[in-house]
């Protein structure tokens, strides 16, 4: 499958190159006002690490179920940390959900915060989560996942690049302005949520809910929750791939059996079940569903020109993963294949004897669990009908007696933005005035659902603003962020609020001496 | 593969129902002392029941390095009590042993016990282990799995059939005889373990350090580590099949991956491994390793007699386990390829997501792990060799430039003996007059390695002689054996001291007598 062979195809908001390098002015030297922001910022720093310290010391892990309370607790100490800004904030009840197995869990509430009501001032929104992945000492991690812990400049445990250490970063970037006594640019929103990593539920229907009152007077929205493409150098993000995540359950009975007993007589379920995730894609890396790249948006030879420009080390990239080797050989292929084509990963079995040494059952109900990251314009509904589809056909082939079901948890759709917003340009500067070079224009592979749902419900600019660097292992063991990436990224986003607020009063200023002429 | 067509052999020590009917004398009613003795067990059903609970309350898994210190707590409860019964108590210390990951963990003594030194007695050893499979509450256990319960007559708990209530029974059948005052029938020996369910490590050298010693006045060796074939109606075992344990690792790097930043660009491990066991065995059951089937006995049309003639319910046997269906329809291919076919089963993953829930990750490295139950004549070194070439040849056609890894951790040989020896007729006789019927000969599926073991090593006369039933569930949830099988095979243990004694004494008179005539 060579999924570069569609018809020619260009998305309709894909952003031109030529536009963006007529749209930046700024130049890289800082001014006196930034300056002194900068001084405190690096004056602060230690307090700052505390702050991450204090909120990577929560396990608010909000995919395991018994650690629900943690992410809870969580809430309650962002929700102060807002409240000690001087924002006014309120945290919103989103009642409970249902999980696979019928437990009832309760919903980590969303902060919503404001800070200021400067009429002349823009009023930038800023989304990020405060739970986190699942992380155990005994995974492979060198520290204990919840204990901060800086070697070599590196401050690593879960959450530090993934949400924690951003949401500090722009929370104290605002602290800063008030610690200075200096006007506030912008006038401040913040959305807070503890589900991200379990699919942000209950938040598209409290923006939805909210999209008439709290979101009226919003300008912009930023995310930051996601990863520059290099070590080294910064990037702005104007898409991510979307996730659908699916669930392939076989059964025979009710309890695990003994292999001596049954072995060779059972239809056993975890070889149904390998049989079924062996069929989903090729030793090549490409997905056997049939039908499944029919709706992926084609590339045309415009297209496929931009990625040639990105600066991007393929040697660097592995070496952050450890593989030996990619599927693919140049840079083109492995970004084209990362952020525009659809992948498909199995990540586990539930159900299975999956500890060290031996354990010799036929275990009597297993649950695969594999996603796709899927792009513009594939169509969540059609996929998860040529998944089912495809593996009940495997199955009934097998002639198998047991049970399966097939389920689609989660479904969260690809997003793409526009980036000759106002938005886009000020963080531009911002970052050529931190660090002194213009960042990379990046898709992300990964999903970030709550950009497109800010966009579809709101229809205001998205941004993503990631600070994070590209070996920072979010989801992985020993996740990190740098102290330089921490700080200076705190910077950024200061800077970011004195650049938008300049471009946004000059965009009014100039609408307005349009009007008149 | 039709595993029935290969030339004619038969194997050598097969047994003759034959001379079996004509070989067994005894009738169905109990003597009097007999009498005295059952009613002494069934007056002390609570404390064997109780003793039961202490010792199901300890979790000694053998399988779980950090559970090993329960596994030696547990040695010492079971020495305590045979010294208790008077025994001579030597428990010898067997060293240490290393985990796969290169720790070093001990392993726990092994109990050699003596009672009765008299000349004119049989000597009968017997073994058992204290160690179990592990088990937790959440596996789907509706009692605590190490709190003995008793619900509509069955002992629920960890432990309860595999093997601590038999090995509780044989003791307390010995109680009984002292308890009463009674002469000893028989000198009794005991090997109790606590490494059986992690392969009975560092038994074998053991068992041949002490061949010369203290194995060399020993008679009969008995085990009771299996169950019925039916419910009800009590067996014989004459066979086992073995197990060789494969482990199959793959890995691409140091750490798990996320999948949206690397999904779509690498050879994904847990995609490799799921190929390398898909290509184990068919959906029709039939193992897909080439040459695997070479070493099988060819069954012959007298063996094939044998198995028309057992007492076995289909309908049951696949109630208990909860399939919809078998692979085969008849009784006779059912067992056939529990009993004298090999069979590959799939355990589970390492190192993979196996929680509830979601995650987006890569993992980086996987283990998979499947054991082959193989049959007499396998030969472990070539279906080794067999297992490691296959899987190298699928890996290699996949071009993946990951690390494959085969390695065989247990390999445990089948095992097959004579069911002419004294040692079965005293058994069925005493099954007769404690259920009142004539025992099933049969073999397991399942390998107790010690069987073979035990009648390599010491060329003593081994019988398997079981008391729990088909459905207790042994490694699986809710593990139970019922109150009658536990008090009745107490006495079913009685009443063998007898026969064997009797028995015994004659064959003994007998060639004197010969020698005279």
């Amino acid at each position: 499958c060579n999924v570069e062979f569609y018809p020619s195809f260009l998305d309709s908001i894909h952003f031109s190159p030529v536009l963006l390098s007529k749209a930046v002015m700024s130049s890289s030297s800082s001014s006196a006002l930034e300056m002194e922001i900068f001084q405190y910022i690096d004056d602060h720093q230690s307090d700052f690490i505390k702050d991450l310290k204090e909120w990577v010391a929560v396990e608010s892990d909000s995919v395991q179920p018994h650690l629900r309370k943690e992410v809870m607790r969580m809430m309650v100490l962002a929700a102060d940390r807002l409240a000690a800004l001087g924002a006014t904030v309120n945290s919103v009840n989103l009642g409970s959900h249902q999980l696979p197995d019928g437990r009832v869990l309760p919903l980590p509430s969303v902060i919503l915060g404001e800070l200021g009501k400067d009429p002349q001032n823009p009023t930038v929104c800023f989304y990020g989560h405060v739970d986190v992945q699942p992380a155990k000492k005994e995974d492979g991690w060198n520290t204990d996942p919840y204990t901060l812990t800086e070697i070599d400049g590196n401050l690593y445990g879960r959450g530090a690049t993934d949400n924690k250490g951003p949401v500090l970063a722009w929370i104290n970037a605002v602290e800063t302005f008030r610690a200075l006594k200096l006007a506030m640019p912008v006038n401040f929103k913040f959305v807070i949520e503890g589900m991200e990593e379990a699919g942000s539920l209950g938040l598209e229907k409290l923006l939805e809910e909210e999209n008439q009152s709290f979101f009226s007077d919003v300008d912009y929205i930023v995310i930051s929750d996601n990863l520059w493409l290099s070590n080294k150098k910064p990037a702005l993000t104007y898409g991510s791939r979307g996730n659908a995540c699916f669930f392939v359950e076989v059964e025979c009975g009710s309890k695990d059996l003994h292999s001596g007993t049954f072995g060779g007589i059972i239809h056993e379920p975890l070889l149904d079940l390998i049989a079924l995730l062996d069929s989903l894609v090729d030793s090549t890396g490409c997905i056997q569903i049939p039908g499944i790249y029919d709706g992926v948006a084609a590339l045309t030879e415009e297209e496929r020109k931009l990625y040639g420009s990105i600066e991007f080390d393929l040697e660097e990239h592995r070496n952050n993963c450890g593989v030996k080797k990619f599927l693919y050989g140049t840079k083109e292929e492995i970004l084209l294949h990362l952020w525009r084509y659809p992948s498909l990963s199995i990540h586990g079995i539930e159900g299975a004897f999956h500890e060290p040494g031996i354990k010799t059952v036929i275990p009597a109900k297993v649950i695969g669990k594999f996603s796709i990251r899927q792009v513009p314009h594939m169509d969540l509904s059609v996929v998860k009908q040529q998944v089912a589809e495809h593996l009940e056909g495997v199955f009934s082939k097998r002639k198998s007696p047991n049970t399966l079901k097939v389920s689609m948890p989660l479904g969260a759709k690809p997003w793409l933005a526009g980036v000759n917003d106002l938005l886009y340009k000020a963080a531009r500067r911002a970052i050529k005035t931190v660090f002194g070079e213009d960042p990379d224009f990046i898709r992300d592979g990964s999903t970030i659902p709550v950009a497109r749902m800010f966009q579809t419900i709101t229809q205001k600019s998205v941004m993503m603003l990631p600070i994070g660097a590209a070996d920072d292992g979010e989801h992985s063991q020993n996740e990190k962020i740098s102290r330089y990436n921490y700080i200076e990224g705190t910077k950024l986003f200061a800077a970011f609020f004195l650049e938008i607020s300049k471009l946004h009063r000059n965009s009014h200023e100039t609408s307005h001496t349009e009007t008149i002429n």
